[in-house]
C-alpha cells in the first residue's frame, strides 16, 4: 500500500458507539489478500434511511439496487465490498447484487429490500459470486456492537487507493445522540459525487423524508464541493441511517432537534469530504478555493470548480509557483459572468490583483511563501454580484500519474 | 528548449509562396533571448479576413482588438509576439495593442484597423512597450516575399512551449492557388479553442462573409475537436486571410471553387490541429476518440470530449493499460444519453465490450498491443441514435507535470 498522504489527519478518531448499530469486517480475498474487503453494518429495526448517488448515467449495479429500494425509507443492513465496483457487469452484476442482499437478509432474518449495497474498485469485472456467497455468513457471524475498534476496522475494509482510513463524528446538541460516519475515496473525485462511499449513522430518530432533506443539503455543501481530478465514478454513494435507538427524536422541520442534527451531519460530511481531498491521489497541498462576487451561488460554485479542476492551476500549485495568470484563465473558461476589469485575486493573505491588473504592492515572494505551506487559499472576486461558494481540491503531482498509470486494484 | 515530441511529424513541410503575402520574423528579446519572438505578415491591399477567437470571458487585449476590427472585413497585416500574452493587463494592455497597430500601420502606410494582433505567453505581465516599439521598424524592414524559409522562420517565431514548428498547406483543386497555414500550441488546449494561434493565408479571392463561414465550419471540425488538458486560453486566435492575388475567385456558396477552397482549408486546419495534439505537453500517444450511436452530433462530441479529457483515461493510456472501465466512467459522466446495457467499446481493432458487458472473445493482450503503439484509437457506440463525432487528444504523463510545474515562459 502507498505511503500515507502527507495531508492526512494525525490519527483516526475514536468514533463512539451508535445505539442500534452492529459492525463487522471480513477478509474474503475477493481481490485484496490479507486484509478485510467486506463491511457489514446491521441496523436496528425501524431504522430510517436516506441516500444520494452518483450522477453517472452508467451507474453500478449496487447503485441501481439502492435507488430501487430507497423509497421504502427503512433499512436493516448495509454491505460493502472493496476491490470490485460491480459496475458495467450487465445481468451478472444484477445477479451478484440480488444474491448478496438475499443471503444477508436470510442471515439477519429481514427482507432483501432492506439491505443496502455498495461496491468500490475495478469496473467491468464480474464479482466471484461463489466466493462472495461463501464469505457472507462468516461476515455476519463477526457482527459486534459498534465501538471505536469496530468503526476503525470498518473504515479500513472499504479502502481502495485510500492511504488512510476516514472517519468522523459529532455530538448532536441537546441530546445524548451523535452522528458517526466512515468514508472512502481518493481519486475519480468530482461533483456531483466522487468515487466515494460514505456511510453515516445516528441513534437519533429522524423520519426518512427529513433525513433525506438533511442529507441532500449536507452533500451539496460537502461532497459536491470537492474535486480531485474532475472524474466522476459509477459508484458514488452516501447513505445515512437513523436508528432512533437513542430514544431522542429529531422532531420536525425548524425544530431545535432537527436543526442540531443537521448541524452535526454537516460537520461530519464536511470533515469526511475534506479527508477525501486530503487523500487525493498524489496530493501535497490542501487547496481551498473561494469565489465571491458572482452572479449567484451556482455561478460562484462553477467558477470555483473551474479553478479547482484546472490542470494548469493544479500543476502550478504543486510547484509552489504563484502563476496567477492561470487562475484568470480558469475564471475565463468557466462560462459564467465575470468582469475581467474588476477581478480581485488573493493567494492566501496576499492581494495579487485588483481592478483587473496586478496590484502595485503585490509581492510574489510573499505569495510563494503562502504556497509553500500544506494549506493553500485562493480567493477570487469576479465583480458581478453577491454569489459566493467555496470548494476544496488538491494539487496535481507526479504522484497522481504514478498511482493512476499503475492502479488496477 | 525541451526535446522534440516523439509524436512530431518527420519534418517541417516546404510551404509554398502565397501571392500577396510578405513575411518577417525578428528577435526583439521581449522575453526569450537569442530567438525570434516577433512575427509579421504584410498582406496585399484588398485582402479579406475572417477570425475565430477564444470563448474565454477574460480574453486578452489582442483578442479584444481583433474582435473590434474584424467587422471591417479587410486586413493589411498581422503581428504576433511570443513570450507575453498581453492578457489581464488592463488599460496598459490596450495601450500596447493600440501602439503596435499604429506603428505597424504607419510603417506600412495603412490604417491601424487593418492590422491584426496576437500575443502568446505569460498572462498578467505588461508588455515592455518601449522595447517593443523600438523593435517594430526592424521587423518591418525584414519583410520578404513568402517562401519556404520565410514560413519556417515565422512558425518558429510564434512558439512558446511548442517542441516543433507547425505548418501545413493544401492546393485548391482547379486553381493555381493554395491554402498555407502556421500554428502554435501545445498546452492549455481545449474546445472551444486552445492556447493556440493559427494564421492561414490563401491567394484565392474569397469575399469576407464566405471566408468567415468557411473558417467557422472548419474550426468546429478541427481546433474545436482537440484537447490536451481541458484548459482554455485567454488568447486563442485563428485568422484567415485571402489576398486574391492569384487572380482566381472562390465564387459563391456551393460553387466548385468555394467547395474546393473549403476542402483545402479543412485539410490545413485539421493537419495543424493534429500537430498541436502531437505536441501536447508530455504526450507520448496520439489518441483518436470516436463516438457513434449518440442522440445527435453534439452529444457525440460531448461524450468523446468527456473521454478525451478524463485524467483517469489519459493516465491509463500513458501506462498502455487497457483499463476500459475508465472509458465507461467517462461516458457515464458526460451527461448525455447513453444506454449502459447497449454500450460497445473498441480499443483499436479489439472489441472490448458489447451489450454492456465485456465481450467473451476480448483479449487484454491484444488490446495492450494496440496501446503500445504511438497511435491509439478508442471507438465507443452508446446505443441511442445516429450522432457521431471524432475528437483527438494525447495521454497524460509525467512530462505534462514537468512542463507545467516549471513553465513560466
Amino acid at each position: 500500500m502507498a505511503e500515507t498522504s502527507p495531508l492526512a489527519p494525525g490519527a483516526f478518531p475514536e468514533l463512539p458507539a451508535v445505539a442500534g448499530v452492529r459492525l463487522a469486517a471480513h477478509a474474503a480475498g475477493l481481490r485484496y489478500q490479507e486484509r478485510a474487503d467486506l463491511f457489514l453494518a446491521e441496523i436496528a429495526e425501524g431504522t430510517t434511511v436516506a441516500g444520494v448517488f452518483t450522477s453517472s448515467l452508467c451507474p453500478s449495479a449496487p447503485v441501481d439496487w439502492c435507488r430501487r429500494i430507497l423509497p421504502n425509507g427503512t433499512a436493516r443492513a448495509v454491505v460493502c465490498n472493496s476491490g470490485n465496483a460491480n459496475a458495467f457487469t450487465g445481468r451478472a452484476g444484477e445477479t451478484s447484487a440480488q444474491m448478496t442482499a438475499e443471503v444477508i437478509a436470510a442471515e439477519l432474518r429481514t427482507r432483501p429490500d432492506e439491505v443496502f449495497l455498495a461496491s468500490t474498485g475495478v469496473i467491468g469485472e464480474t464479482l466471484p459470486d461463489a466466493a462472495l456467497a461463501a464469505a457472507l455468513p462468516a461476515l455476519v457471524s463477526g457482527l459486534a456492537p459498534s465501538s471505536p475498534a469496530g468503526w476503525r476496522a470498518a473504515a479500513d475494509s472499504i479502502r481502495t487507493t485510500d492511504t488512510f482510513a476516514k472517519g468522523s463524528f459529532a455530538a448532536i446538541a441537546g441530546t445524548e445522540a451523535a452522528v458517526v460516519g466512515i468514508a472512502k475515496g481518493s481519486g475519480m473525485i468530482a461533483p456531483d459525487m466522487a468515487t466515494m462511499l460514505a456511510f453515516v449513522f445516528t441513534d437519533l430518530e429522524v423520519p426518512a423524508p427529513l433525513l433525506q432533506a438533511a442529507l441532500n443539503a449536507s452533500v451539496e455543501r460537502s461532497f459536491n464541493r470537492i474535486t480531485v481530478d474532475s472524474d466522476t465514478s459509477t459508484s458514488d454513494t452516501v447513505l445515512a441511517f437513523a436508528t432512533g435507538a437513542d430514544g431522542a427524536h429529531a422532531g420536525v422541520v425548524d425544530s431545535p432537534g432537527y436543526t442540531a442534527f443537521r448541524a452535526a451531519l454537516d460537520t461530519v460530511l464536511l470533515d469526511l469530504a475534506h479527508q477525501v481531498v486530503r487523500d487525493g491521489e498524489g496530493a501535497t497541498k490542501f487547496v481551498t478555493v473561494t469565489v465571491t462576487g458572482a452572479e449567484h451561488e451556482t455561478a460562484a460554485k462553477r467558477i470555483a470548480l473551474s479553478i479547482a479542476n484546472s490542470p494548469l492551476v493544479k500543476t502550478a500549485l504543486a510547484a509552489e509557483d504563484a502563476n496567477w495568470g492561470r487562475i484568470v484563465m480558469a475564471v475565463g473558461k468557466a462560462g459564467e459572468r465575470a468582469d475581467r476589469d474588476a477581478l480581485t485575486i488573493h493567494i492566501g493573505p496576499e492581494l495579487v490583483a485588483s481592478q483587473g491588473v496586478v496590484h502595485p504592492d503585490y509581492s510574489e515572494a510573499r505569495a510563494t511563501r503562502h504556497l509553500q505551506g500544506d494549506e493553500v487559499d485562493i480567493i477570487v472576486d469576479v465583480g458581478i454580484g453577491d454569489g459566493a461558494a467555496t470548494v476544496w481540491t488538491c494539487d496535481l503531482t507526479h504522484g497522481y500519474i504514478d498511482i493512476n498509470a499503475g492502479y488496477r486494484s
